[in-house]
């Protein structure tokens, strides 16, 4: 496979904590602002997809991210396991619901990649039904970009010395205890066939193409995060729309 | 009637510019802190209502509110226009699908109250199919309130004159050009119609009571909607929850 996960690192030697950090916040800055004017000018929208093992930090980036944002034009969805209903339909009916509206930042904390991931190590669902969903994503995330939406893919890079790190903190910490779910140590046991599925997501449902984040550090994943973000606003055509009224202009105003 | 409009301010001139800045600014970090111990606790909810004619503020006032809070338990929804589908349906169905869940701090951006004050002024639904409404308003309210859920309800109280200087901006500068809608104007001229239904709704549906905010400047409403804010999480008996594990607890912790 071209793309390795073991070869991207999950946290980079040669950024500097403090001059990072400066950067991320002048960078958050502006993406409050680009994305106060796409919300205005509803057209454009970002769909931003968080992947990552348990404790990579999908929360706490998304609450980094959206810091200097208008927050009538963000959306954040959190996928849990399927309800009944949502099963007895295709994987993607619940997803689409709750896809952005025009002018909205959406940010999905774990996916439609989750119905890969699950199925696939804990052998729940026929091999050959999991299959035809590498294409169907390909489908689905094109048919987003159809209408003005901009799919951003993020796998967050984390060790597993640095997950079970944060793990133990949600049974030290009783600011973490919510956090804490038994079935997340039984996951980790599966750490390696997780990343082995995580390598053929990142290898083929790349119609789109996905960024991974070295995700050890705070900071360094808010900001690779943000750069993509930002780059992203900065590429879109994004105006402040136009007066539109049939009685109204700058000269000629209401009494 | 008790509740008259008229006798509340819209600027309340005793409240100090700096010194009410500074006091909001602690408050608004405050609810930051209990909203996201309200998100863990996941018990307790809170619906706020924000009423008031067009211009009166209640976008300016979410962003201000949710300034230092977890964005993944704030959800926001602004009502618009009925759908026809949602015509189609008695007048809380769309309303009851976008409620808080536990944990959540919502906020209505206008809500069902405009469903007794649309109709009533532009007279397109009969007027006792209108007068049902108060008290199922009023069981509707009640209901939430049985789920753990706290319903604020705040009516901005803003002049004439300041809705007008608001209006006016949306003409001339290019940054709120999106929010003119020509629509305003002529609801403008039926001012005091409006403040007539809203003085029966505050006096009627208020089985949970109102709050009348002073609305001409920006620092005063949210101010005094914080106050409320806070003084509601404070009084909710908020706790992070306890270790839930079947192996784990601070004695013994995974190797």
């Amino acid at each position: 496979m071209k793309i390795k996960i073991s070869d991207h690192p999950t946290f980079n030697k040669e950024w500097d904590k403090k001059e990072n950090e400066e950067k991320t916040k002048k960078m958050l800055k502006k993406i409050g602002r680009l994305q106060n004017k796409m919300y205005a000018q509803n057209k454009f929208s970002i769909l931003l997809v968080l992947q990552g093992i348990d404790a990579s930090g999908k929360d706490g980036i998304t609450k980094g991210l959206v810091k200097y944002c208008n927050p009538l034009g963000i959306k954040i969805f959190s996928f849990k396991k399927p309800t009944e209903n949502e099963y007895a339909h295709d994987f993607l009916w619940r997803v689409h619901q709750v896809v952005p509206r025009k002018g909205e930042l959406q940010v999905f904390i774990r996916s439609h990649y989750e119905d890969i991931l699950v199925p696939t190590v804990e052998k729940f669902i026929p091999s050959d039904v999991i299959e035809k969903r590498y294409e169907v994503i390909n489908d689905f995330e094109r048919l987003l970009e159809t209408n003005g939406t901009k799919v951003l893919k993020f796998y967050l890079n984390v060790s597993k010395e640095a997950q079970k790190e944060r793990l133990i903190e949600r049974i030290e910490l009783k600011e973490k205890h919510w956090k804490h779910k038994d079935g997340d140590w039984d996951t980790r046991e599966k750490f390696d066939e997780y990343l082995g599925v995580y390598e053929r997501i990142l290898n083929t449902c790349n119609v789109i193409p996905w960024h991974i984040v070295p995700a050890d550090k705070n900071w360094q994943k808010l900001y690779a995060v943000a750069e993509v973000v930002l780059k992203t606003l900065e590429d879109l055509d994004l105006k402040w729309p136009e007066l539109v009224s049939e009685r109204f202009n700058t000269q000629n105003k209401p009494e």
